[in-house]
């Protein structure tokens, strides 16, 4: 049933640190996703990505789907060729940002109907049609079920509502991916900031059987601590022994507490578009480069972290960059922030084997 | 008296092919200097750019001492250490710039009085405040003189009066620099497509004594025959013991037909400006990236070119991020077109070296 290996090499409390091995390499857990949407991490080369230390990336679908469309990805030999990078990705169901982006016709038993926000073609994308296009056209390494997220706040009615027909397309995305040694495909669990929905969803999933399951319906404007107070109870309902993914998450803060939740996986667009907007990411929180404070600092973002963008530039030359609207401090400020998220997984890590999770993460919120 | 040994290995006809040896390390003549505009060559690492195959680059004194100025810039350990770049930097004088982009206030005898096209803010510029930005505080390896480079087309009084400026703030220019070993100062031929006044400036410039010898007041709009028809004389009244270096110089035809007329050295935005507008050079001339054609192209841009913009992706997949607006699209057309830019300059010295470039020149143009 599992695709792919999952080992817990540590735990510590609720938290894992552990190794999800794919046919196309190893991801250390907890790990973080760089958002690679439209078939690019945006502004970076697939060889930066790789030195900022990320193992695994995220691909949208419903961008990709648009343009260049799946078909012509899968003519060109699959999302990872197309994009240069070897190591495995993962994609989602397209559901979110058809929701998020597109102008919706109708949401029915049968999947969604929207128009596209680049040109208002016509599509259709079913938990079928999204299996297709993750497995079979792009070639993911990890697929998405296809789900409805909840606005937040809902009511508990839609909410159910809401993770019921997840839960149905769950089971259909079950039957169309079918059983495979390379790909591995998760579920998502919905149920809004509601205990009881939580569990249902958990519930019917494992009923279902997936190879990994994730946690959505957070990151929706709930804020950190409703998130942590979810947490709480909605990582434990997911079955121990595979990869939880809490999907759209987050901050640094954000997820040191998931981790001490039980989150094993995350992805998020943060760190490349606050990068891309002049905000870098520090153990002492968030900065922004286009402060005066920057124009003369010799010192660089970080010395101890292995990254080019992190080490080798002075604050002022990145300052610099900023003020001057210049290419090249979209990609560093980018990249160091990669490299930044990538080193806090692996003091999460750490702190795991050390079972010394609780004091990294009250020291980390010091900080902050 | 010449600062950096300057060693010609093959000639032929009026071409050569040398080896200009500076304390950062030696540039292999004829040379493209990509363009480091504020301190950047743009959407590009100094590790991509140096990849590219350039030696050299150049970098412009009038955004430099506007922004982050050249003190900031000196404070900060001088521009190589600021940008990363250990290699021979270029710096022009400010006065093209000036012209170009600034208000002016006054051009007298003692120099040029502007405003910033940023904040208005006013600056003077003379012979001797430039030396001091290029040489003293941004520590460029190679320095300008001040210059006036006159409007396409000009009346010949107009021509002569500048070149004769040009002549004056080039002594004095000299009398600033001095005598130094780690750092070569470079004189200005002007004169517009007057031949004796490109005559009248060079010997004015070999009367003053310069380590190398640049062809200004080209590329203004005179279009290429005219430009050959100038540098049929202008570049054979330089000394030929020294570097020539045309400015602002250009496509990759009138870099093969300044070459054949005797020229070293060129320095264009040309490679970095149409990559980030989605443009490509290719032995068969410039190709816009954005055309459909494209879409479902698998071949990469030139398999041949030990550059992993131009070898590692298809045009398919370049395609897509230029009509994604992606960054990546803007880096990744930037370093292929650098790249492009100096296998040119590689292929036109074994040409040189074979006594073959008659006949590359015009297999070159009947490509394009």
């Amino acid at each position: 049933m599992a695709a792919f290996p999952f080992i817990i090499e540590a735990t510590d409390g609720a938290a894992r640190a552990g190794r999800l091995e794919t046919p196309r390499g190893a991801i250390s857990t907890p790990a973080f996703m760089p958002l690679g949407t439209a078939g690019t991490v945006k502004a970076l080369t697939a060889g930066q990505v790789r030195a900022s230390g990320a193992e695994i990336i995220l691909a949208n679908t419903y961008h990709l789907m648009l343009r260049p469309t799946a078909e012509r990805v899968a003519r060109l030999g699959g999302l990872h060729r197309f994009m240069g990078w070897e190591g495995p990705i993962l994609t989602d169901s397209g559901g979110f940002q058809v929701m998020s982006l597109a102008k919706i016709n109708e949401v029915s038993e049968a999947g969604v109907r929207f128009q596209s926000h680049i040109d208002g073609s016509r599509h259709d994308l079913s938990p079928e049609r999204s299996i297709a296009i993750q497995a079979d056209l792009l070639g993911a390494d990890i697929v998405m079920q296809l789900d409805e997220c909840v606005a937040w706040p809902a009511e508990e009615a839609r909410a159910a509502e809401a993770l019921r027909l997840s839960a149905r397309w769950g089971a259909r995305s079950k039957a169309a991916f079918g059983a495979r040694d390379r790909q591995a495909l998760f579920g998502i669990q919905q149920g809004s900031t509601f205990e009881a929905l939580r569990r249902e969803s958990a519930g019917r999933l494992v009923e279902t059987g997936f190879d990994g399951y994730a946690i959505g319906g957070l990151a929706v404007g709930e804020g950190h601590d409703a998130m942590c107070e979810v947490l709480d109870y909605a990582s434990g309902l997911l079955p121990p022994d595979r990869p939880r993914y809490l999907m759209g998450v987050g901050k640094p803060i954000d997820l040191v507490e998931a981790v001490w939740r039980g989150v094993d996986m995350f992805d998020c667009a943060l760190p490349t578009r606050s990068g891309r907007h002049g905000q870098v990411w520090t153990s002492r929180g968030p900065r922004n480069l286009k402060n005066a404070e920057f124009a003369d600092d010799e010192a660089p973002l970080d010395a101890a972290l292995n990254c080019p963008a992190s080490r080798d530039y002075s604050k002022a030359y990145l300052h610099h960059l900023v003020k001057s609207r210049e290419i090249l401090g979209q990609v560093l400020l980018s990249w160091h922030n990669l490299a930044f998220f990538h080193a806090l997984m692996g003091q999460l890590r750490e702190a795991i084997g050390q079972g010394r999770l609780d004091a990294f993460r009250r020291d980390f919120r010091a900080l902050q």
